[in-house]
């Protein structure tokens, strides 16, 4: 369509204006007026995070813990969606609607206008259908409110996304590995067909009823089931974190939520991309399918591929370099780095959210280690407020969107079915993957912690993004409204509902810290906590470990499936930890003694001189505890296994734990959140060290 | 021209497309491929500053002081200007040129394309000139990697500036406020139209020799003289503050760059508002002269008010809340009502930037006071950040632009004068206002030190920003040209020649220390150094300071200009101190020792239980210390005040200098860094204490 030549033929028509300067002032002034407005409509949402902000203070001073944060960011965002809907008499904006000029060829991104002889520039910014050209006619003010839907994408979900990798860098993350990656991945895709499916059926039924004026295709149905499979329990973990609920069930539940959303991206990427050669474009093709599960692998792999590697090119570069010594300059260029992830994943035509996640969990693991101490601390402030203040930025809109967004379509049996199949199609991915993994893990998900997951299903920032990206056909506005109605729901009723729930379920809450300072300080800051919490010995489901257990002879039979599930994992683990992180990270043993004696010279080359004394002083900054010498037996629940069990990585009691190496230790205050579990490779000997589930 | 029924009558022509689908695919291939661009274009200034960061490190490793990172910046964005512009074959972007279209009516912001039946929405980007439209045609990629002018104003620059006020809380600051705004106001006004009239002179000798091929007129001049009368010495406030130079110069510099920044601003608006009604628009007009003297006075007051108020209304928040218990709530607020400042600025039409400016200002006097640490922090931590990115993006922007840029005008005989001009307006605000201000001040500006300020006159971000803004006639492309080269010139070779010039002026210098990190340190949380300058005393120009000495007895007579120049800021310094601040802030003291006995009520209900408590220990976070009782004697050089001369509001040795309340010290190590001026007022006591000058 883009022919060269065709563009070449300009036409330049002018027309004569009687006053020239005239002209240019009015031009002026409606520039002028156009950037007020804008910064008006900004300001109006910063203003209302303001609001958030202060409602939340007053929340959590009363220890108010039935509306979550981005709950009421919502109902303020509501609050001026009324407003601007129906305060605002709507004539005083009846008076704007854009001319409109014709073009043969197809739209191009800039476009001249010729204006008796001025040439003005103008840039494409989406295709709008009859329907919203009336509604530019009827409300210009509510239309300008509106962000461009790629505003979420390209700037609001990536710190989102790179904070929530940033924080995975969890031990209970890492035991529970095997259970997250099933849910996400399978998980997540057995949901997206069962909400397909399921919405295939009643759209079926509308049109049986006459409900659906417009098309509604199969591969609409499996979008919408793509959308409506990203889980966001952000109110629910919050609540989690505040009354230290069970760590193992936190891990599992953010550690889903995080890597479904990767996986929920890349699905409704793929399904966009079925597109079925021949006439009907709309029925099962084989080759199409596989193509789409080609691209769904391709852009995954890619996009965690660009994820990882930018994540180790900044760990190499914060390894060779002593960029420590200027906290500012570490911390610039940590941003960078993780911001040209993004940049790097969209130019290559991959997805930049999921490489901005994989990019955030390789630098918690590896570039965390290099940095100063100054700069943990920067960085991981940084990449907080960022969160907080786009989380709540798009919940907000969220709020807004529902009276300001112009092309709701409110179908009541499709939401009907839609909040059905949810919950369906959640369930479907909860009970029968936890009925599976429970044949492998030793330490069984029980089934009130099934429950709490299945009620943890939120739907949040993610599921909102990727149905606002393409509102342009009557199916997609239909889900778009529905989704938002989903959040609602789920946020308001479920998040809410959280505390209830959890003493309903038995589920096991630690004791409340003193204030909510001591909280937030502990959870960035200190990694163990022994004994947080106390009642735990009197809940029976506290039993709910999966264990790392190595090849040691204190292993104890009867788990063979879960250790062979460990295998790969262990091996991955160690490889990692002898080779990955002496020659990335200044932490980590040094390599001269993991590498064999033939690499010697090579392994001295790469070790720095911190290894040494960090191998010397038992410190690890990943807390990854490493005890070479002595064979320490310890008695944990009824199994001895060799580990020291008392918190290894603790920051704090680092001193004490110095010269108890090779000793044997009782270790009375040992219960479950402080257990240590080992796995013997090679000489070293890994202690998964206690580590609080912030 | 707007008539809205003109826009009523649209008029949608529809053209018939052979293959709807195939369109839409071309359409959406065309805006990723836009998308991708965009990322590839940032992609690159990300990867420009990574590798600047990375030179500025081993810079700084190397203890390389001749170039500082804007400079390198530049450089780099010069290497990458001449690749873009040379390095790749222009041909392959030959092929797109915008297609245009014709209107009768005035831009508007807002214009629907109709494509086959398709509505597109196109928002305006500018206008273009003629000669533009054919660089179009020539090379896209240059165009495209050209960012918006605005980007600078409402997203580069807010972060630089509000840094800069919120980093001028301190002594030396406050102690050369009368000199700083002197040379801000009136030396910026002077400097403005001594180089607009010189450049008139060079513009009327380019007609002459037939130079000139295109309108230039007074009006242009004088807004060449505002651009280049905006001083931005970062390079040498580094040289400066790494060399620990004399602090009273270094404030004098940097309170001067800060605020003329803000001058320079407000009087290019003011400049383009005149507006002479007639025939001949560009001759004098007393009453449209006035009228812009009228818009220079109210957006700077307008602006300086909205800043204050925000600032005033953050303080009050974070006074009246319990906010300082949840860091992270309170950063965002910070953040966001810092920005909402800017805003709510250019909501009202006035001058975001500068609004930005002095609400640093004021949420550094008070917010801060009011913060938790971690949020005193955070926020310090958080606008560095964001400055550095911003101010180096800025700099290595301008390497590109030389190259990329598609209408620069190089008048050697323009670019010439300039040179001349800008050195030249910079000596007649310099030296007359110097020798002004020294029959007034009692510390002397030496010549040296006039000298020093006459050196450090570079140019750089604001002035950038303001001749970027605007390059549509042929007069404002000239001066963008002209503007860019005067940066590169002034950052490299007065930049590079800071430390010689220094050494060659004979101005003192600290020790250097031991290392960058410490430094860092020191600069952001050290607010005192006793003895930091042991050479100080070997140099006779060391003397130069303004006493803002109090109206108590020891006060030796010979200076009544400058106690009475003082007298309107002792004024202000009393009523903020014993009423604004404890009103705004926990630190001060209580109000009800400030306020007469009738007001008791009012002043326990507004007085905070911490005042009390930092009234008792005389603690004073803004590091102003009270001493309430007790007259301490105290010799330093050759004259006795009654104020404890060492170091108040030091952090560290607080609690020394408890017991020392009712003592006399000797304080031999006295020297003119640590010298303390008090001023007696109302039963309070006023010790200026020392702060590092960061």
């Amino acid at each position: 369509v883009l022919i060269p030549s065709l563009f070449l033929a300009l036409l330049y028509v002018s027309c004569r204006a009687e006053d020239a300067a005239m002209e240019e002032l009015a031009t002026e002034k409606e520039a002028e007026e156009s950037h007020r407005q804008d910064s008006v409509n900004l300001l109006t949402f910063i203003l209302l995070l303001t609001l958030t902000i202060l409602t939340i203070w007053l929340f959590k001073h009363r220890r108010v813990r039935f509306l979550h944060e981005t709950g009421l960011a919502m109902i303020y965002g509501l609050l001026v969606g009324v407003i601007l809907r129906y305060g605002i008499p709507s004539t005083i904006y009846h008076n704007k609607t854009p001319p409109s000029c014709s073009l043969k060829e197809g739209p191009v991104s800039t476009l001249l206008l010729n204006v008796s002889g001025k040439f003005f520039e103008y840039t494409l910014k989406g295709e709008i259908n009859s329907r919203e050209i009336h509604n530019v006619e009827q409300n210009d003010m509510l239309r300008k409110v509106t962000f461009d839907p790629e505003v979420f994408f390209n700037i609001l979900l990536p710190p989102i996304i790179f904070h929530a990798g940033y924080s995975l860098k969890k031990r209970h993350f890492f035991r529970n590995l095997g259970s997250i990656i099933t849910y996400a991945f399978l998980g997540t895709a057995i949901s997206c067909f069962v909400i397909g499916n399921l919405m295939y059926g009643v759209v079926k039924l509308m049109q049986a009823v006459g409900q659906l004026t417009d098309k509604f295709y199969y591969t609409d149905c499996l979008f919408f089931g793509a959308i409506a499979s990203a889980t966001d329990p952000v109110t629910v973990l919050a609540i989690f974190n505040e009354l230290h609920a069970d760590v193992d069930l936190y891990a599992l539940l953010f550690g889903e939520s995080v890597l479904n959303d990767a996986v929920a991206i890349v699905l409704s990427s793929s399904i966009v991309a079925y597109q079925p050669s021949g006439t009907n474009t709309h029925t099962f093709d084989a080759s199409a399918f596989f193509k789409s599960v080609g691209v769904f692998l391709g852009i995954f792999s890619g996009s965690f591929a660009m994820g990882a590697v930018t994540g180790v090119v900044t760990a190499l570069i914060s390894f060779f370099t002593k960029l420590h010594c200027f906290p500012l300059l570490e911390t610039a260029l940590f941003f960078l780095m993780s911001w040209s992830t993004f940049l790097l994943a969209e130019a290559c035509s991959f997805t930049g959210v999921v490489a901005v996640l994989f990019c955030g969990i390789t630098q918690a693991h590896y570039t965390y280690n290099n940095l100063s101490e100054e700069s943990t601390k920067r960085t991981k402030q940084l990449f907080e407020v960022l969160h907080f203040l786009a989380e709540n930025f798009i919940f907000s809109y969220m709020g807004l969107a529902l009276f300001t967004f112009q092309n709701h379509i409110f179908s009541p049996i499709f939401i009907v079915g839609a909040f059905l199949a949810i919950f369906i199609g959640r369930a479907s991915n909860i009970y029968p993957l936890s009925f599976f993994l429970n044949l492998g893990r030793r330490h069984k998900i029980s089934g009130n912690f099934q429950h709490m997951m299945m009620f943890a299903g939120l739907r949040g920032a993610m599921a909102f993004a990727l149905a606002i990206r393409d509102t342009a056909t009557y199916a997609r506005q239909m889900m778009f409204t529905t989704t938002l109605l989903i959040v609602f729901f789920t946020v308001w009723v479920f998040g809410g509902g959280t505390t209830p729930m959890l003493s309903w379920l038995h589920i096991r809450v630690g004791s409340t810290l003193e204030s909510q300072e001591e909280e937030e300080r502990a959870k960035q800051w200190q990694y163990v906590r022994v004994g947080v919490d106390p009642d735990q010995d009197l809940q029976p489901i506290g039993d709910n470990f999966q264990v790392l257990q190595g090849d040691g002879p204190q292993h104890e039979g009867g788990s063979k499936t879960k250790q062979e599930s460990a295998w790969l994992f262990r091996l991955w683990y160690t490889f990692d930890h002898n080779y990955l992180k002496p020659i990335l990270t200044h932490s980590g043993p040094p390599l001269t003694t993991t590498l064999p004696g033939c690499c010697g010279p090579l392994a001295r080359c790469l070790t720095s001189p911190q290894a040494y004394e960090n191998h010397e002083q038992l410190r690890d900054t990943d807390s990854d505890l490493i005890l070479n010498d002595g064979d320490l037996t310890l008695t944990y629940g009824d199994t001895a296994i060799t580990a020291n069990g008392a918190s290894g990585g603790h920051d704090g009691t680092r001193g004490e734990w110095g010269g108890i190496n090779g000793k044997t230790e009782a270790a009375p205050e040992r219960d479950s959140e402080a257990r240590e579990h080992e796995t013997t490779s090679r000489g070293t000997r890994l202690v998964f060290p206690v580590e609080d589930h912030a």
